[in-house]
């Protein structure tokens, strides 16, 4: 029997360098998870295909697989939905595979409730003075909306004990270095794996 | 303040290979571990040297240490002591190194009792007919002796769900970057760095 992959979820306050994290750990010759691709309810921009960037859903849809149960986290945003679909998960999961979830702190709680034994990793900016230029280096926010994205990451940050890893985003590479490792690491932890080796001792008596 | 070290235990039913593995990951030439250097009663074999070898004592000095709680793990083999002494322990912890142990599962069992917050890695045998291979393979054993051997260590392999981490060593080189990643993944548990981030924030408030 194959055994079950992981559901690796890398969060963090909003600011941080999650997507650009999450970029550099898929284009890794050798990475080898299997990206979740979200549902959302905005419609396909140009060149993007459906199955593939996103499922693109009618609100209708959309509201439909909430009241399902068939989303394990969603948000909304500027008046869209975006959230990840359950099966897709699960299948993959199951099929034995890594599925690497970005997700933003409120969506990463979500997950945590549903999935308790997937592996949460928060990344932090290696200051908040570095975090708020990152914020204010994008150039196009008012001082007040600074202001109060600041507050937010504090807020979000301070859940970070809630996840199994901190990992500092120091540098991209660096970052991607220790989540490759945690992730090989996860996979050797006894309560994932003792079973199987269990199993070994018992069909060998 | 410095983070203090990880405490690293490798341990493992004997014959798994635990002395192999553990030289192996000293001749990496980026291993960053101090190698905890063990007490004896034994006398010292040509060219070994008192505090890099062993720590040499005579027996009375050692049953004085046991008796002050100077021992982290200790055990009695063919008429001598061999012993973990805790202050080289704890002082190398305390300069932020990370420390070292290859035991015995009875020694292990005993560190887990003085330090929970270690990290310990179970060594498995492929299977268990790999591993009566390797110990019929020494060619010195007796039938009667192999078979007390392998019930041993399927005792010992019994309590594996005790330890954080179990790495297969089906290749030495892959067991021991296995344990390397093991060891780079803990340091970003949120459990041993959170604290550091917290107090992070408040400075900066």
């Amino acid at each position: 029997m194959k055994e079950k992959g992981l559901l690796i979820v890398l969060s963090g306050p909003s600011g941080v360098g999650k997507g650009t994290v999450r970029k550099a750990v898929f284009s890794r010759p050798d990475a080898q998870f299997e990206y979740s691709i979200s549902a959302t309810t905005r419609s396909p921009r140009e060149g993007e295909v459906d199955g593939v960037d996103y499922f693109f859903k009618s609100k209708e849809e959309f509201k439909q697989m909430i009241q399902d149960g068939k989303l394990l986290e969603y948000a909304e945003y500027v008046g869209n939905y975006y959230g990840t679909p359950l099966d897709y998960v699960n299948e993959t999961l199951n099929s034995g595979k890594d599925v690497f979830l970005e997700i933003e702190v409120q969506g990463a709680k979500q997950v945590r409730e549903k999935i308790p034994d997937g592996l949460f990793i928060f990344l932090m900016p290696p200051s908040l003075n570095e975090l708020q230029s990152r914020i204010v280096g994008r150039g196009t926010e008012s001082v007040e909306l600074i202001h109060n994205r600041m507050e937010a990451a504090r807020r979000e940050i301070e859940l970070m004990s809630l996840y199994d890893y901190i990992v500092e985003n120091d540098d991209v590479e660096k970052a991607v270095d220790r989540i490759n490792a945690i992730v090989q690491a996860e996979h050797f932890r006894s309560e994932r794996i003792a079973g199987k080796y269990i199993k070994m001792l018992e069909v060998e008596k």
